[in-house]
């Protein structure tokens, strides 16, 4: 065996545009500035941390809808700000980006409700402004009530969703890839003319679920197609998954859960001819890091005492699909539920000990912080342990770090742990040269290449582009 | 007579996230920075530049869709960057409001695509971040070619857009005025609830066009509802904005053009029964200011001299309706046009000299810079004076300030002109605290207040609210 330099590991910030991401209550605590999303010198501030950190980017999880399974509506949602209210995290990112330089911004969009042609736009001048540093988190929409809020009767099934979503991709695609050729804009002075509109080519989609005849409406942005983040889990996701992300997101309590699935979407990959490599994957993780062991534990422990358990249970309602308004918080779970899909949907939530019979209240507490993704609990030497025996164990590239208080806890991160992964060669000592795909992939991949399926739209056949 | 004070005029600077807005080819001017339109950095010191002068806000222009009349393809407009690229101005506002405190922002979007209940989200959002900055254009929708790239035919009529509009209004004021009661955000330390969801509604709208069923997923922004602009100056559209604008945007060539419109806009109000001082009128103008006339003038000639004709005619061709690819530049204009709607459209580009005869060439030359509305040359005096002179004679409120070259002509008109209307009680010396509403409209003006429609969905009816 010959010694390889250890993989470099990614991290990202995982939040959204709430007073409540994953810890519902703890907006109450004296040290978290959630309740300041509203502000943009909150959100200016975090960039600037992060960036000092040398963070990837930051990751706006998002979802049109509320969580509205627990009791059948809104309300305990509503009282704890579980999720709701949930403001648009792309507006932020222009100011975030005006302060920083190198930090990568993934934004959640759902294409089952956002106009392909105008997300489109959207992304090409956001990765415009940030030169490069947009990603865009693809999701097909989730929240039943999100359905009804843009006056569907319901959210449409799986198989459909992901149906529309291969049309919505491919129409994004020659948008971004296919509309203007490199070489278009030319800002010739002699001429006068800023672009050949010869190599300016009018996407002519009818698919299944959206038309489209028009030209691209922006000029082409660093990456073009932004970095395609992707998190299903389902067979539909993973197929998708594997088709066309270039970074997944993934959740799971044990690295048993979720190693096999990283397994199998590179899996996927390379059946769908692709390089098992080109999917960087993300996990979702909270870390609570002390100078000592003592101290880590003790500021769990204090956390926890802010633990709202009705606004735990309002996410975890909306998570599992379960109303559990109804069920006594200390009866034994399982016993309570009597399908074995909802079993299993528990299950990733009783983490490490999945023998063990849990109380509805033991699961709230033991999940309340960090939501449906581990928690580490250490110093900062354990806490680089752990997080290396994840990567070893799962095959993934990077987490995706929740927060309980923030911007506290990426503070104490980046000044704990951080050193401790640069020392073990696992954390970079400053940013790459580039766009966000060239940080992710190396030099040189700055747009999507071959076999990505967007990368075929490039060079569009004659038919499609005579204008 | 008694000395009243006399009004003051207010002043928005006009743009576009495209590298030209009104004056094709002038991005070639090597003191024209509107090719960085790309770059945050550009914004962001417009808006310092913009906050230091005082302006009250900046108006983004926009619209979805590309100037195709001229040749019957957008060859021409893309050759000469006539408003494409066009770059999504919602996505800037952020950058621009973390370097401002008072600058007002006011964007365009089109109610014919951006579904109302992510739009209503958005806005929502700006006006978080902003603290109460954020106007609204309202617009229907104008382009052809904008339907065609939504996977329409073509574009709805006037009268199907202007209905469908009333529809959208009345769902986005639901959302806005009538979801979250004031008094719903309790941040109570105490028993940890964030908000009162019993004053917490869903909207439940099913209306011709538009359907939603949800509760808004924003608290309540310092405004609720962003100041309303529009442009239509249609009978519908006129209507529209007696309905429900704050401010109007209004082009016209002269005086006796535009006061009448003013007239009949405020009179509607009246009978929509507002109070007719309830809407302001913003006048779309163009300054080119120097030390004296002549300096003024040989300015204005050099920068003429970079205006392109084919990008002119582009945009001229969009704004008529027609395609002049085929027209002798040199023959006398009106007579090859036959239709009289045509010929009132054009009569509204030769400005102050209707009875002339104009050539094409001429219209073209004389309306190169700054676009559907006047351009005033001169030195400091003379063009306050003629400022003056076109509220005096209109009853306009204020002015859209469009560029030549930017953002140095923005400069010049703050270092010339604002201190010269500053000296006769024209232009404030200071910002009025509160938001966009409250400086435009007054102190307590922070919402829409009676008779405006979308007050009146403050407090729905409980057959509405009832959740």
């Amino acid at each position: 065996m010959t010694t390889s330099t250890p993989k470099r590991i990614r991290f990202n910030a995982f939040t959204m545009c709430s007073p409540v991401h994953y810890s519902p209550g703890l907006w109450r605590h004296p040290r978290d500035n959630a309740v300041r999303y509203k502000d943009l010198s909150y959100w200016t501030e975090l960039a600037k941390t992060l960036e000092a950190g040398l963070f990837d980017g930051i990751f706006f999880a998002d979802g049109i809808g509320v969580n509205d399974v627990f009791g059948g509506d809104y309300k305990a949602a509503v009282r704890h700000a579980a999720q709701v209210p949930k403001n648009d995290p792309l507006m932020l990112i222009a100011a975030m980006a005006a302060v920083t330089e190198n930090l990568g911004f993934c934004a959640t969009a759902t294409m089952s409700y956002e106009p392909p042609f105008l997300l489109a736009r959207r992304l090409s001048t956001l990765d415009h402004l940030t030169r490069g540093r947009i990603g865009w988190n693809i999701v097909t929409g989730y929240y039943d009530s999100g359905a009804r809020a843009m006056g569907h009767g319901g959210i449409a099934s799986r198989d459909q969703r992901y149906e529309a979503a291969e049309d919505y991709m491919e129409l994004v695609y020659k948008l971004w890839e296919g509309s203007w050729e490199d070489g278009s804009v030319l800002l010739d002075q002699e001429t006068g003319f800023y672009a050949d509109p010869d190599k300016v080519h009018r996407i002519r989609h009818d698919g299944p679920h959206f038309r489209c005849d028009a030209i691209h409406m922006s000029e082409p942005s660093p990456q073009r197609t932004p970095v395609l983040f992707q998190a299903g889990s389902s067979d539909r996701g993973r197929d998708f998954a594997a088709r066309h992300a270039e970074c997944v997101f993934i959740g799971g309590p044990t690295p048993r859960t979720i190693a096999p699935i990283v397994a199998d979407i590179r899996h996927r990959a390379v059946l769908a001819g692709r390089d098992q490599a080109d999917i960087l994957f993300f996990m979702g993780l909270t870390v609570i890091v002390g100078h000592t062991a003592e101290e880590a534990r003790a500021k769990f422990d204090e956390y926890a005492a802010y633990v709202n358990y009705e606004g735990a249970l309002a996410l975890f309602s909306g998570w599992t699909g379960i109303d559990f308004s109804g069920h006594d918080p200390d009866a034994p779970l399982a016993a309570s539920l009597n399908d074995a899909s909802s079993s299993s949907m528990i299950d990733s939530f009783t983490r490490i000990d999945p023998d063990r019979v849990w109380t509805l209240r033991e699961v709230v507490a033991h999940n309340a912080i960090g939501g449906r993704g581990p928690v580490i609990i250490g110093d900062p030497e354990t806490v680089a342990d752990e997080i290396e025996a994840w990567v070893r164990d799962t095959g993934i590239d990077g987490f995706n770090l929740a927060y309980a208080i923030t911007p506290g806890g990426y503070r104490e991160f980046i000044e704990l742990v951080v050193p401790v992964l640069q020392r073990r060669g696992r954390f970079k000592t400053s940013y790459d040269p580039g766009t966000l795909r060239e940080k992710l992939r190396g030099s040189g991949r700055r747009l999507l290449a071959d076999p990505h399926p967007g990368a075929g739209f490039r060079h569009l056949p004659t038919h499609i582009n005579k204008d």
